[in-house]
């Protein structure tokens, strides 16, 4: 037995490689790997002391032995939490600055293009045109080429990984290379495109590489735990330094990425990403830029009088108005991208030729903005920072336009049209960026929708804003003191009004207040944004939440606002009763039947069938390994070698049934029985790739089919095979699986990837038939399962009968759970996934194989039938015990509120 | 055994008013509460109706039936959170408003009072010093005999509250009264205590009351999850309309009340906050105070240039030197109470004139500020609020003091003192102010420490300016234009950094930005809060925590940051493992010597001794009640009518022993056994009471007493009342001596207060002698336990051995759990409780009967002691499935990374 291990635990390893995606496996495998590179950097940086000791020689002693001990406090240093943010803020700002400064000498380029060939209208089209399509037709391909998990935004993404879910590829040096270098061109196109979300992700790159990189000095850095409290803080960093703002940065990335959130992470945020921010705003010192740290869009509205308070339903209208267009926002976006998915013929053409989509909105985006042609009614030639500041500003246009006095100066000139009035420019402009924000996000190069809305909603405050100033001219205060409109006021809560319905936060707020160094309109802003949320949400889910969908990346929907039936439904009434377990005393031929059945990621132990004890939960992978263990080649060889060492005369006695037809109709039948929860989700059945599908699970499949051999011993394992097949790509699938199970078509492939690594035993001959294989494996099937090499994990969540749906979810997102088992008192007697969780929120509650309740039948007391279920079956439990009589439990419902 | 259940059923409603404290209970209390009240509340609405219906006898019908409708539909609406939100908003921005108002006129009185006596100045030193020391006479008087709860700050205690601790008397409405009056009261006399504190808890009382009264109409007020949630919205409405500061509110209620913050709740809060501050200004207009809404404290640095880059340095130095201030403040805080509970002799008179430690400390305080007086050195005459005022003028003081010219408006010119230098004033203000504000405080009267703290702050950072201004008079920047330095710019970052040392909180940045209306120093703000929070964080605990140690509150301390030791410690190095069980068939005796030796609150049921499988836990009372049960009077009175019945021929063999002594030898050798656990807490020995305690828990032993009745049948349950003498108080304590073991002394009284309610039959006659009762329940408690009626809880939390303790405790401060049992496969191993975790995050995990292992004991690998420990023991479990080998945990460093 003991031989086999190493046998067993390379099959362990190959299906790490292959299926790799678990925390708990990447965690290993992470720790190893960090052990190992530990090693070898103490036994470098010994070599290097060595080094620098013979270098010194001329130097004196004292000094070297203070250069050594000042690195080895250094080194020891490097493991606290605040050197760690303070790398990441220093990086992050860097960063931010230096691709600012990259597009911005993009945009400038385009400008100067356009500006140099005034002579003739066409090749001034064909510069202004061809400029962004190049540059986006590269991002895109960069991107796709050396890490499409840097498409999009990030956020989403972030939101998914936080929750406790390990995407692949998404935290490595290629994404980042991809992420930078995708952004800048994306944003240098001058395309209605952002920076906020992709620099969410770009700080968590950062983070994890950073984390890779410090563990070299201290064990700390391999914690799991800690980096994802790490990533936390990179998230607040991201957008701290995107924005330069520090508050509103963490404020807004606790919304977008979390259900839950620890205060001390709040902490870690709030200390990188104020000196991310810091850091960011005296490089733009430095380089002379501005004379000392401001906002980034500093506005200048009067402080003695900002607003009169009857102006405050004008704010109210920007709020409601914007809580409609956010929502409407997120439909359209939506809306393009399944229209584009389902197009086949549009598809398959875009499939071919992946770049030309992109390079199609762009040429018609930018050919809509064309300065002199239709851009000149909305402002075509201003870039989006440009834009933003001409709509902060805090002179009245309507008026002067009305007094003919058209006095703008500088940008604000563009919103200027001789024949057009500038309200006309403004609906124009707000119309227009609208269909072209939703539809340029849609492109699959790195980029964000924030700063997009945050301008269009601008643009709409102005637009209010100045309508007020025309109906007021002289304001609305009667006290004497005239006291103007500014619309740039209105502007400010525009902005933040929509980019808050967008994205279903309401930090939008602070984040205005940070980019424009005011904080006078916050009554305003926050009544404006709070509106706006509750519009938006109880329309469309966020933008952030609808990609999540898009993507079908696992996700667990929040509970909303006063739906207070979820404070009545009970786990009992949505939990899966009929669950796959396995007993202490089984044999591999049950081990065998649940693993062609279940497709749980971890099935549960329980003492037996009669008692239904819950002992612990073993992962499907550890099952897997212990049944190719008791199947496995080694193992037969050595009954090869046993019997040649007995006597001939039990040689052949045939089974009369192909045994791997049984085996096969036997699995069919568990099939069948079980079929119900699962029978939409046929696992053979091949469905063709669709174009415009993020990357995100594709690589996977895609990028590693050439390593996955077919072995000259395949045969060997025939029921072992059966198994793979029966529920093939088991591993890859579990997971999202679990969560998410109308899942992505590129992951129900046939299973062609199984690979059973053999450790050849050369002294014996495999000369079993086929025939005596799957005799000798029927024969192994009937033994008892030792659980002896196996990883129990001994303590897993349980929940009770009466537990409510609030609760539940409020430990599945605070845990990170993807299921928990039921049990009532000791007995396992259902399980709840997040597929359950996730229907019973959104209303269809009528899960197939889960019983369903109206809401309202939880109320019950102790004499219902369910008590009485469970006093029935608890019986055998019971009788073990002298056949006393049973306990019941008292005031049943409040049983649930002292478990947790 | 059916007719028995009234009576114990009884019997836990005793229990449930004599000790009903907790979570549980009190839920089925108020459930049963609400559930009648709307009843009747039904009831009435329908005869409202009818009346209606009587009374528009004149009118149209349509109109009639309309009127119906529109009270079903408000009626029906009433149950949403956002009516409640806006509710509560509206209800405390009204008695934020009302409050200040009373408080302004209270300012103004006594200034009037002091103005119209300047002819002489000993009468002019009496009206000064008489007014705040009766007023805060009246306070602590009005407080101690209203609702000794209403005493303090309240964040404390609402910190205690949101961790799921249930306080008693904290949410009543005489608490409500008392801490309204009270609190007008004491800012009313001018002493330097803040409205802040108070009024977090104000608005949870307001959440509960109204959470009450709304209980009237809708169902969904009774779900405890749900009120707990408002009240955390509370807290930041408290926060918001106080300063009018809804993000702040927020953020900083956050911060000092939640370890775990859920994002729904955070939105709640940014919705009630906002509103609540919206009318609190808005109440402000129409009162003709202000012109607009504006902030409270407006200042109006200019925008174009807030401050140079140079400049940060001494920002930095004001957030180091506030961050070792908030520590001294917090130390002195503590120094102050504990030496006042530590002079005995003091205590005494003290404890007599309970009134008289306020009078004094007004007295001592009233008499410095007297601005004839010491006053004039440090702007006694000053409010607090016009202090501040002074502080945050953007005008400088110390140029124009050394120009000779000194033009102080209004109140500035109270820092000027014709011989001594405005310097002088200021550090005497921050000497003074500081250890005022620190023994005021300690005042037993309604009050809050953050704006005093606020002051001082500003004030401090006044002086920094100031002296900057002196040091640089034509500003730092070199670049031709003069910018002077802004000496309000620095008392704007002096309050923040100060006030947020004192709490521990970065949120007081967003407060300072809305108090003053302008974000543009936010970077020097930032840094000065991280900074500050950074050094005070290193040296005390916040002033909150500091306060719940004081009160000997429930607490979990934080995980402080880059405690990387905290990583490595598991489970199983901190555990009890000597844990007390009771098992499915043990006799009425094991239950008693279990109940006599433990004291925690629920108890563990397992399978039996042998295999230790938890099967659930059941709470103490719950086998208290069986306990009485099985020895209550109406069973013994049953055994007399059966042995009536009977032939007389087994009369009296009596047993050689006396069983009393008996039981209670058996059960001091019991409590030999496991007392190394809480050798300390001899619970006979009576301590004395010791004054400047908070009330907190005096109430519940103070006020009651008189309700114990010592009725005649007390001879009824001898073991039974050994039961309770040996564990006394046990209900009232389980909760505190789970979480506080070295508990305040109060609560460690001798049990006078057992109350067993009994139904009298009066057809037979109690008979029995003493012994011949002993007799009896000696072989009553030999019989088996009947479990029948007893509420056991299915699934308590568990944890396995591996589990880190930072896992830990982000469990225990997620779900407020006060213990968890540890298993490992389904057997139970050991428990841990907060005691054990608060020790171990504390670093002296030296505690008693837990195994004490170094940190990184932990790094160990399948073969050590502990898994074959565990082997060993499991033995016993798995003998019974055909001696199998044992299941080994693989990799078992990885294994509790999935459990939860």
């Amino acid at each position: 037995m003991a031989g086999d291990g190493s046998d067993q635990r390379a099959l362990q390893y190959e299906q790490t490689l292959m299926y790799g995606r678990y925390t708990q496996e990447l965690g290993v495998y992470a720790k190893e790997e960090a052990a190992r590179l530990r090693e070898s950097g103490q036994r470098r940086s010994v070599s290097r002391t060595l080094d620098l000791l013979e270098y010194d020689k001329g130097r004196c002693a004292k000094c070297r032995i203070c250069t050594v001990r000042c690195q080895k406090f250094l080194i020891s240093r490097v493991g606290e939490d605040w050197i760690f943010l303070i790398l990441l803020g220093l990086l992050m700002a860097l960063v931010s600055w230096v691709m600012d400064f990259c597009i911005a000498i993009c945009l400038q380029a385009q400008k100067w293009m356009y500006g140099g060939l005034d002579s003739n209208v066409f090749l001034q089209y064909l510069a202004w045109v061809t400029y962004p399509v190049v540059l986006i037709t590269f991002s895109a391909g960069f991107t796709q080429i050396l890490a499409p998990q840097a498409v999009g935004s990030g956020i989403p993404e972030m939101k998914t990984i936080l929750r406790g879910v390990v995407l692949k590829e998404y935290l490595t040096f290629k994404t980042f290379v991809a992420k930078v270098i995708g952004l800048t061109c994306a944003l240098g196109s001058g395309m209605p495109l952002g920076k906020e979300g992709p620099f969410v992700h770009i700080a968590s790159l950062c983070a994890a590489l950073l984390s890779k990189f410090m563990s070299l000095f201290g064990g700390i850095y391999e914690n799991e735990s800690r980096n994802i409290e790490m990533l936390a803080a990179a998230c607040a960093v991201g957008v701290g330094c995107c924005f330069a703002a520090p508050i509103g940065g963490v404020l807004f990335s606790i919304e977008v990425t979390s259900t839950f959130f620890a205060v001390r992470n709040y902490w870690r945020g709030f200390f990188a990403a104020t000196f991310s921010a810091f850091i960011f705003r005296v490089l733009a010192v430095w380089n002379r830029d501005e004379e000392t740290i401001t906002a980034l869009f500093k506005t200048s509205f009067r402080l003695d009088f900002p607003f009169d308070l009857q102006e405050l339903p004008a704010f109210a209208v920007i709020g409601i108005a914007n809580g409609f267009g956010g929502a409407l926002f997120v439909y359209l976006n939506r809306l393009i991208v399944q229209f584009m998915r389902k197009q086949k013929a549009i598809n398959r053409f875009l499939m071919k030729k992946r770049l030309l989509y992109p390079a199609l909105v762009t040429l018609l985006i930018s050919t809509l903005t064309f300065p002199p042609g239709f851009g000149q009614f909305m402002a075509g030639k201003l870039t989006q920072k440009e834009s933003l500041v001409t709509l902060l500003d805090n002179r009245t246009w309507a008026k002067q336009g009305i007094a003919e006095e058209f006095d703008y100066i500088g940008h604000s000139e563009a919103w200027k049209h001789p024949q057009v009035n500038v309200f006309v420019t403004l609906v124009l402009f707000i119309v227009m960026k609208f269909w072209m924000s939703a539809l340029a996000t849609t492109i699959p190069v790195p980029c964000g929708a924030f700063m997009p809305v945050f301008v269009i909603g601008a643009a709409f405050g102005r637009l209010v804003g100045e309508s007020m100033a025309a109906w007021f001219p002289d304001g609305i205060h009667t006290d004497g003191t005239i006291y103007p409109i500014v619309p740039g006021g209105y502007a400010v809560v525009g902005a933040a009004a929509l980019s808050g319905a967008v994205t279903h936060t309401v930090s939008t707020a602070v984040i205005v207040f940070e980019l424009t160094g005011q904080i006078s309109h916050i009554l305003p802003v926050m009544i404006a944004v709070i509106l706006a949320n509750a519009v938006a949400q109880s329309l469309q889910p966020s933008l952030y939440d609808s990609i999540i969908r898009i993507k079908k990346l696992p996700y667990l929907p929040e509970l909303g606002w006063g739906h207070h039936e979820k404070y009545n439904i009970r786990v009992e009434d949505i939990m899966v009763r009929d669950v796959r377990y396995i007993t202490l005393n089984c044999s591999y031929r049950d081990l065998h039947n649940v693993l062609l059945t279940g497709h749980l990621k971890t099935l549960a132990l329980v003492e037996s069938t009669e008692s239904m004890i819950l002992l612990g939960s073993i992962e499907r992978a550890q099952l897997q390994a212990l049944l190719s263990l008791q199947l496995g080649r080694p193992r037969r060889l050595a009954y090869i070698r046993e019997r040649a060492v007995e006597d001939k005369k039990r040689l052949s006695v045939v089974s009369n049934d192909s045994s791997e037809n049984s085996s096969h109709r036997a699995s069919q039948e568990v099939r069948f029985q079980i079929s119900t929860e699962d029978s939409s989700l046929s696992p053979t059945r091949p469905v063709p790739l669709k174009p415009l599908k993020p990357a995100l699970k594709r690589s996977s499949v895609v990028e590693r089919p050439t390593e996955i051999p077919t072995g000259p011993h395949d045969h060997s394992g025939i029921a072992l095979k059966n198994l793979f097949c029966a529920s093939p790509d088991t591993e890859a699938l579990e997971k999202n699986n679990n969560m998410d199970s109308p899942m992505s078509p590129e992951l129900r492939r046939p299973p062609k990837r199984v690979r059973i690594s053999v450790v050849d035993d050369v002294d014996v001959e495999d000369d079993m038939t086929i025939r005596e294989i799957t005799e000798w494996e029927e024969k192994q099937l009937d033994e008892q399962v030792n659980f002896n090499n196996c990883k129990i994990d001994p303590a897993p969540f349980q929940l009770v009968e009466r537990t409510s749906l609030h609760k539940t979810h409020t430990i599945f997102s605070l845990l990170g759970l993807d299921h928990a088992f039921v049990t009532s008192i000791g007995r396992l007697i259902g399980v709840v996934s997040l597929k359950e969780l996730r229907k019973a929120i959104e209303g269809s509650v009528t899960v197939k194989g889960a019983k369903v309740r109206p809401p309202l039948a939880s109320f019950r007391d102790s004499g219902t039938s369910s008590s009485e279920n469970e006093a029935t079956e608890l019986h055998k439990l019971w009788d073990r015990h002298k056949s006393m009589p049973l306990p019941r439990e008292h005031t049943p419902s409040e049983s649930d509120e002292k478990s947790q």
